[in-house]
Formats: C-alpha cells, structure tokens, sequence
C-alpha cells in the first residue's frame, strides 16, 4: 500500500546491458514524502477515475453545471443530439422494443410475477438510466438470469402460487435493495468489489443459469400443468418424465417446436451475414403474431394449449407503499436484493465495458452502478422487479446502428403504447411460444469458446467455471453463485499465500538464468543455489517462502551429498519480481539469514544495484 | 495456480548484457503436462512440507516405526536422550516453574477461573506437548492474552459471579473446540490461515492486550472491591477512580507497588546482563514467599489486604462430562473456542519459529498444531482450560539452557507436588503480589521496537497494528483482533485489486529505465509511454490495471498537447513483475490493444524473447 516507498524492481529487460560499468550505480531514490504518499495511496484505491479531474479550474456557476452534467450525462450529449444521430436510435429503438416485449413475458414467469410487471420493467427503468447512464450501447430492461435467480431466492421464502400479493411485495422490497445496493458500492466507490467474481466463474455460472432456463421452459413448451418448483435438472428432467403419458399436449409441443427450429434458423442467419442482424430481432415477435393468429383462428386453447391469457392493461402502478420496510420480510428482501442487485451489476458493467471498448469510449463504472441503482429504486416503487443491462437486446441495440440512450427512451415508449393498447391481443398467444423465445435467447449464454480458452490458460479458473456450472445445473442458482464465488476468492487467497519459487539455471552459453523446470537444458551453477520469488512478499507468505527456500535447500543438498559434488556455499535469492514487501516478509527474510548463518551458506540478493528494497537496510542483506 | 506453464519472468538482473545478440534468442520450454502440474499443485499447497519424504524407500515395519515416530517424536529423540541432556532440562524445568505457578494462579484469575484451574492447566497439557511437539524450547502452559480473551468471550455468555459451576462447563466446551479447532488445521493442512494474521496485527494486539490485562490487574494493585468486569480502559479508570475515596487499600497498594518496584528491577537486571537470566525468573516465587510471610505474620488480611485464600488441593479432576455436547452453549462454546483455538495457536507456532530458528532446525507447524490441538482436547477433560506456549516462560526456558520437552515434563511435576502438597500456603498470599507479577509479565509484550519498525517499513502494516491496539484498549479485545482480522485482508485484498503501476523513464547515460516518480532524473522517451504493472494480473485487478494504462496516456496526452509536443506512438508494457496471467487478465490486455488501434498507437510488450507468457498467443500482443 505504499506507491513508491523506494522500492523499485527496474529497470527494461534486455536494456542492461551497457558499455560502462560504473553508469549501472545508480543513487538511491529521494525519500518520499508521508502525507503525500498516503493522499496518493487512498487516492488510487478509491478515486483512481480521478472523478473530480473536470472541476479544476472553474467557476461556481460552471461547476454546478459540470455536477449536474455529472449526474445526468443527458445533459452532456442532449446539447449535441441531432436528427442524424435520433434516425439510428429510432431505428435501434424499434428493433429492441420488438426483441423486449416478448422476452419480458417470459422473463416474467421465471420471476414467477404477472406478465406485465415484465412489461412494467421494460418501461420506467430504460428512462431513468438514459438520463443517468454512460453507457451508449446498454438496452435495459429484465434479464433471464437475474429473472430466475430472484424468482428462486423469493420462492424460497413466500410461495408464489398461494401467496401472489405478499410474493410481490417481497419482490419489490428485493428490487429496493437491489437499487440500494448498487447506489452504494457506486457512491461509495466500491465499486471494485465486483471485480472479485471472476470472468471465468462468470462464464459458468451464466452457462449453468442458460441451461436452468432452457428446461424451465419444457413447461411451456410441452404443455405440462403440474410442474415442479425446483429449478436443478434432476428435479426437472422428474418431473417431465413423470408427466409424459397424460401432461404433454402434442399440439403444444408442435407449435412450441416449429417455432422454436424457426427462432434458431433466424439466429443463424443473424450470425452468418452481419447485415441480417434484424432477422433474428424481429423473428420473436414475428412469431408472437403468427401463433397467436393460428390459435385464435383454431380455436386450439380447447384442445388444451396454454395460452398468455390475461395482461393487464394500463401503465405502472404505484408500489412504493408495498415494499417492507419492517418486519421479518425486511432482513430477507435485503439479502435477496443485495445478491440479485450484485449479479445485475456484474452484467450490466460487463456489457457496458464490452460496448465502450468497442466504440472506444471511457464508462465509469462507479457512475454507473449509482445509475443503476437509481433506476431499480425508483423501479421498486413503480411496480417493476430488478433491471438490468440484458446482453442480447445490447447486441441487437448495437447492431441495429443506436447512437445514444435515445433508443432506450423509443423502447420504452413502444413499451407504454403496447401497455395501453395491445395488452389484451396476447390473450391467445400461446405460452409454449414465449417458452421458445426464451429458449433461443438464452442459448447464446452459453459459451463454449470461452469454456475452452479457459481451459486452454487458466485450469484453475476452468475449475472455477465448471464448479459454478454444475453447481446451477445440479443444485441451484445460489449455491452456483455461491461455489463461484468461493472459488475466485479461493483462488486469490491460493495466489497471496502459495506463490510460485523457481530454481534458476544458467542457459548454455549466454548469461541468461532461467527456471529449470521449464528449461531442461539450463544447468545448476556449481556451489551457488539461485532462486527466484515469484511475488511481493507479504505476511501471508512469508513464512511459506522462507520454508520454501530452504527446502529447495535441503533437497539440493541431499543431491550434491549423494553424488559427492561439492556443498553449496552461496544462496543467491533473486528477488526481481518482488515489487513489495512488508514487515512479516522481512522478519522471514532475516529468520532465512539466521538459518544460514548457522549452515554457513551466505546469501545474496541479485539486485546488484541495491537500491531496490531499501527495507533491506533493516535486515543485513 | 499453474507452477510453470510455460510462464516465466526470467533471467537474472544485471547478467542479461552478452556479446552477441543471437544468444538472447531462447527456444520456448517444452509444453507441460496437466496431471504433473495439477499433482505439483496440490502438494504445493497443502503438503509442501513433503511430510511423507522420510516413508519413502522404507520397509513395511519401518513405516510403522517412522509413523509413530512423526506423531510422537518423543519416540525419536528420547532414544538418543542423556544425562548430560537432562542436567540442562532439570534446571529450566525447574526455572520455568518457579515462574509459572505464581502467573498461572493470576491467569485463571483473568479468566474468571478459580486459581487451581491456572495449576492444572499447567500439569497435563505440558506433558502431552512432551510426547508429540516437535519445538524444543516452548513452555506450555496458560497464557495472558488467551486467559483474557477467553475470561472476556465466557463472561458475555454466563456471569462468572452467579453461575460459577455453568461458566466453567462453558470454558471446558470451549477448551474442547479450541483443541478441534486447532487439530482439524493441522490435520487437514490448514495450517497456513493463520498466516492470515498479519505479524502487525499481532504486535497491536498483544500490546492492547497486555494494557487490558495491566489495568485489569489495578483490582488487585489498589486492593478495590468493586470493579467493573468490562475491560476497556474508559470504564476501567472509571471504575479506578469512583473508588478512591472508599475502595483504595494502603497496606494492599504498599504491598504491591514495593514489589511491582522489586520485579521490574529484577527484569531490568536480567535484561542488561542475559548470564543473570535467572534473576527475573526466580523473582515471582521470591516475591510470594517473602509477601506470603509478611502477611501471615502481620495479619495484614484483617487491615483488608485481600489473598489468594484458597486454592483446591490435589490434581484435575476429570472433566469430559461437563462439556456441553448439546444445547445453546455448544454452539456458543464452539465459537468461543475457535477464536480463542487460534489465536493460542497463533502464539504457539510463532513462538516455535522463533527459537526453532535460533537453535537452527525445523518445526512442522501441522504437526505442531496437530499436537498442540490434542493437548487442549484431553485438557479440557482434565480442567484445563486454553493452554499453549508462553512467550516469557520460554525465553526463560531457552536461556536456562533447555535442550529438550523434558524441561516441560520437569515443570509438570512441579506442578503436580505444589497441587498436592503446598496448595495451603497460599492462603496468605496477597492478590497485589499476583497483580504486580501478571503487570511485570505482560510488560513485556508492549513491544514498541517492533512498532517503530512497523512505522518505518510499511506505513499500512502500522494502521494494522494502531487499530488493533486501540480496539483492544478503548473497545474490548474481541472487537481489536476482529479490527486486526480485518486490516490484514484488507491489506490482501487492496493488494491484489489495486496493484502499483509506474512510468518509467530512462536515466541518463545509461540504458536502465526507471519509475520517474522515484527518480525525478529519469527522463521520458518522445513518442513512447513506458508503463510497468507491478503485480501478477488477475480477474482481480486485470480491469483497474487496463483503465489506469489508459489513464497514464491520456493524462500524457494531455501533457503533449500543451506542450505541443510529438504525440504518443507507442506503448510499451514492461510487464518483467508480472509472474502469472489469467483468462481475465488476457481479456482486459485484448481490450486495451482494441482501445490503443483505435487510437492508432501501437502496444508492444517489453519482454524482448516472448517466451515470457505464452498465453500472449492468443491476444496478438
């Protein structure tokens, strides 16, 4: 925690060499400065954005402007927002728009709320963040998993069949905190905090929730009534099979298929030809008219397919006075909030960040989540359950040629209109094609490419994946979430306490040292044991690395006893990638020294210019 | 968590200058193999210490031999035991006890315990440590900070005054989990959390600690009746001076500060001149003798100078069926015993380090925590309570010339004849004497060497140690180690999410390239940006790292452009401290390339040979 305290691992590679010995002495960094270093210390850990960079050097009045421009980015852009600019995101307004209203009845039932509280997600939400947010590319609105993950954790708490009105209110009080805590780790710069789950548990976890999903959506798509409320695969896959002779209705399932085989045809013709992008954005509601044509002119809720049946009509009610601010329900609708709230903000800064790099401009992450946050407040009193940034609709936005959060504003107000007028024509939309709509949505959840990159780098990280992934799979949202976070942090504390130690080589005829592990033909130097640290050296490591040390030791001794060679009689440690070191890590350091003294083994560090660790004066390094 | 996968950071420092060029040019190490590393990893892990080593190449009766051996090394070193051995042991038995007996009467006193339990604590788990502890210097034995600790985490449950037979019901379940706690570690070769207690944070809290248990000991000093039983320092002085007027005890404070006096020179004797060891060892013993004369002969108990008054006779009882095994107070038990379980074990193993390194040979610390965890779990079914090693005890231990554990076998019978025999002398012994005996003790724990050290390396490690100091002393020591838990990951955490970058720059005349804020002589190259990441990168920090690049440019830019000089054309990463990389860290790096080629400035990594890490491949780096 201390930037520069003199301690300073280099100098380029391969820029060492040099004509003159003596120009290598260089003199000892001047002694920083306390105060400064701290300021500059709590600076870079919370404010490294530099948040307050646009205020210097200006007048009261400009400042209260840039505040305000600040906190609603509209402000910035909507002085500069043109026609040109408003054709792109009308036309990427409309195609999330059509893309949204289906999935948000869908994603609604995986909530296990009413059809148009998902509708009511997609409305006032998009419209706080286009004046909040940052990001140009976002399409707000309910997501598949943070769908299904609140509707477990509630279900857990208030079954949502004998009990709706109470499920619902759990659920705003969730979406509340949800809201809170998203503003918090924002205002409070905290916003790092979700960089501890990692991407490649992530990635698992998203694969496992898109499976979850996916055999979810057989109720809809077999036209089963009796369907179990757990959500693991065995469970399920029970369940299913124990309905096959009597539940299953074969004109559900033909229209559930069919349109699903035509849902996954137009998503591949939108990855095959880029320019087809709109294909698989519109098929959904393509698909939505189509079928609800069929059965209303057939007539086929009578032979038993299942049908949306009733949405209410009219925009958001009020729902602030349903959320507990009370009693029991208090305590549960924090913590379901605060998980549900933290997996929508992993995605929604992840799209964020994806789509910025891509147009290659700069969010704020912290900016972000008080956005967020704002939104899903608001939300929860506005009868709309946790919004967040969905990856899909994104895509399509991006695609589409959006310029703006304008887009957000237009799908939002397709929302509105779709809530006044057009509730009561999905009265015949069948549910098996809402449960494909979903199907080909979540299927690009699944990433193999990533699994095996993953695999390819990091097997500990695929570990993380794959844990997360069977743990959704197999058991249920939360303990996936929680056996991916368990492992990240898992893999942090291995890191910080189990860093690598290398026995360096000298490589055949050149003065490069190299690990020998990793470079068979390079060769011990006779007398001298070289070992590299491969990490700063903090108190949770000390010890090990001390011990280390002196094991590769003991082992080589044992070798150069057994073929007779002669005893080791300098110990060089080199501490190259060794950017820190605290006080434990020079306690080893001297303990290692006093080990040695005794064997009579001196050691040396191979910093040979000696300015690097100016700890070491304290040691007799 | 890859030991070498074909990463690596290098050759070393200063020896990379050659003749002729061509010789840098190093072929890429050969492909590792998965299960190899996957094996290498877990016994890096939890075995490397290779505890099968001595196993290998043995004979079937051999083995059992040397496994009984490994959990009793007694079994080891007592074949080669002699009498020469035993004249150096009987000595330090002997010193050690003459010390013990009068702390650990004061030591059950600041646990609430009656005064025998302090004796039989230091009966039984001395001679179990002698069977299967591999240190040969600890004494072992209640101590003051885990007698605190405890005395204060039991009393939150049940009152000690009320309910004497309960609370101690309660610190024997307690003593019980301590023992699990602190066997299941080693057993399961965990030994390493604690590790996770920061050297830093140890120091703070012993020193508050030993402040508490000095103001505690004022009760006994000034001869007060009433006192408070909360141990922080406003409601301790508050309790000191409401009673001035009435509770205060002339001949008690005569009594106690003239041998407090006696006992601080005794240890400044011993300190200046380390042959005169002895003087501050056999000076408690002294002191109760002489007071315990005094008393007997003046009466002074009826001029109210309070005594010890009675202590039970005959050795521990047996206690196994006073564990609570189930109800409310197992759970209770089981935490109070954990935290307690670990800070003992915390103390034990440093002070085993410690003189293990003096003496120059190697303690395995799981076995030492598998040993130290029996000790407490058949203590706490003989009354005992929390046992380990004494940090005073053994300095004197080592001093008097111990050469093996039978020194603690020696003091155990000493124990064992003062609990059967002499028990009724200290009837007449003052409390003040215990008092100025246990201040005397913990004295020594308020080490402010070490925190003037602390101050001068690492100025967080210090606001480790202060917070833990100042929870224990205005607070209560519970909320000072949940302070100290939490700066030390604090510190781990903020280490690997906000890992130092620097930009370096050239010195002159030389090819070294340096951080320009620690050498201000160092100058930037036109057109280049220099930037090194001084840590591993990680899902972590693989996003802070690739913003704060991003940040340096554009605050360099900014520069340039007011200065007008040449804009930036390069970049170059000098990543020689990065030793690992994972599938986040490659995506973050992937996203800075796309970021600098829309910017058209061109990323080149430092590490001239690319054979550093190989994950490279894939971000066409």
């Amino acid at each position: 925690m201390e930037p520069g305290n003199g301690r300073d691992s280099g100098e380029l590679r391969g820029d060492v060499h040099s004509e003159i010995p003596y120009v290598h002495r260089i003199g000892v960094p001047p002694k920083p400065n306390l105060r400064k270093e701290f300021k500059a210390g709590v600076k870079e850990t919370f404010f490294s954005d530099d948040p307050l960079r646009p205020f210097k050097n200006q007048t009261g009045w400009k400042k209260v402007v840039i505040g305000l421009q600040t906190v609603f980015p509209i402000l910035d852009w909507g002085r500069k927002y043109s026609f040109g600019k408003f054709k792109g995101d009308l036309i990427a307004g409309l195609t999330i728009a059509s893309l949204c209203i289906p999935q948000d009845i869908g994603y609604a039932k995986l909530a296990h709320m009413d059809a148009q509280y998902g509708l009511y997600s997609s409305f006032v939400p998009p419209l706080i963040y286009a004046c909040m947010g940052s990001s140009r590319d976002i399409a707000i609105g309910p997501v598949a998993v943070v769908s299904l993950l609140l509707g477990t954790m509630l279900q857990n708490e208030i079954d949502y069949k004998s009990n709706p009105a109470m499920f619902r209110r759990l659920a705003f009080t969730a979406t509340f905190f949800a809201g809170i805590t998203q503003f918090s780790l924002g205002f409070f710069r905290l916003g790092f905090l979700i960089d501890f789950l990692s991407h490649a548990a992530v990635v698992g976890f998203m694969a496992g929730a898109a499976i979850t999903i996916a055999l979810q959506q057989l109720k809809g798509l077999l036209g089963i009534k009796h369907f179990t409320t757990k959500t693991d695969i065995v469970s399920v896959m029970r369940s299913v099979w124990g309905s096959v002779h009597h539940g299953w209705n074969w004109q559900t399932i033909l229209i559930g298929v069919s349109f699903l085989a035509f849902l996954l045809l137009a998503k591949y013709i939108g990855k095959k030809n880029k320019k087809l992008f709109w294909v698989p954005a519109v098929a959904p509601l393509i698909s939505v008219f189509i079928s609800t044509l069929c059965v209303y002119l057939t007539h086929a809720e009578k032979q038993g397919v299942q049908t949306v049946w009733h949405i209410e009509k009219g925009i958001n009610p009020p729902s602030a006075n349903q959320i507990f601010f009370s009693g029991e329900y208090l305590g549960k609708g924090f913590k379901i909030g605060m998980v549900a709230g933290m997996i929508a903000l992993t995605e929604a800064i992840a799209i964020g960040r994806t789509f910025a790099t891509m147009k290659d401009y700069q969010i704020d992450g912290n900016k972000e989540m008080v956005a967020l946050g704002t939104m899903n407040i608001v939300g929860s009193m506005t009868s709309c359950y946790v919004s967040t940034g969905s990856f899909s609709r994104s895509a399509v936005n991006y695609m589409a040629g959006c310029n703006t959060a304008v887009s957000n504003i237009v799908m939002s107000g397709v929302v509105l209109l779709t809530l006044e007028l057009i509730t009561p024509l999905f009265k015949h939309t069948p549910n098996a094609i809402i449960a494909s709509i979903i199907i080909s949505a979540v299927v690009s959840l699944i990433d193999v490419e990533a699994m095996a990159l993953i695999w390819k780098i990091d097997k500990f990280d695929f570990l993380a994946c794959i844990g997360a992934f069977f743990g959704v799979v197999f058991i249920s949202v939360e303990m996936g979430l929680l056996i991916a976070v368990s492992i990240s942090f898992a893999k942090i504390l291995l890191q910080v306490t189990r860093p690598r130690t290398a026995l360096l080589g000298k490589l055949p005829r050149t003065s490069v040292y190299r690990n020998i592990q990793q470079y068979p033909e390079a060769l011990k130097v006779p007398g001298m044991l070289i070992v590299r640290v491969d990490s700063a050296i903090y108190f949770s490591n000390s010890n090990y690395i001390k011990e280390r040390i002196l094991r590769w030791l003991t082992d080589e001794e044992q070798i150069l006893e057994e073929t007779k060679q002669p005893r080791i009689a300098f110990l060089v440690v080199d501490l190259s990638p060794v950017t820190d070191i605290d006080t434990s890590g020079i306690h080893a350091l001297e303990e290692l020294h006093k080990s040695l003294d005794k064997k009579s083994i001196k050691v040396r560090n191979s910093d040979y210019n000696h300015t690097k660790i100016s700890n070491f004066s304290n040691t007799g390094w």
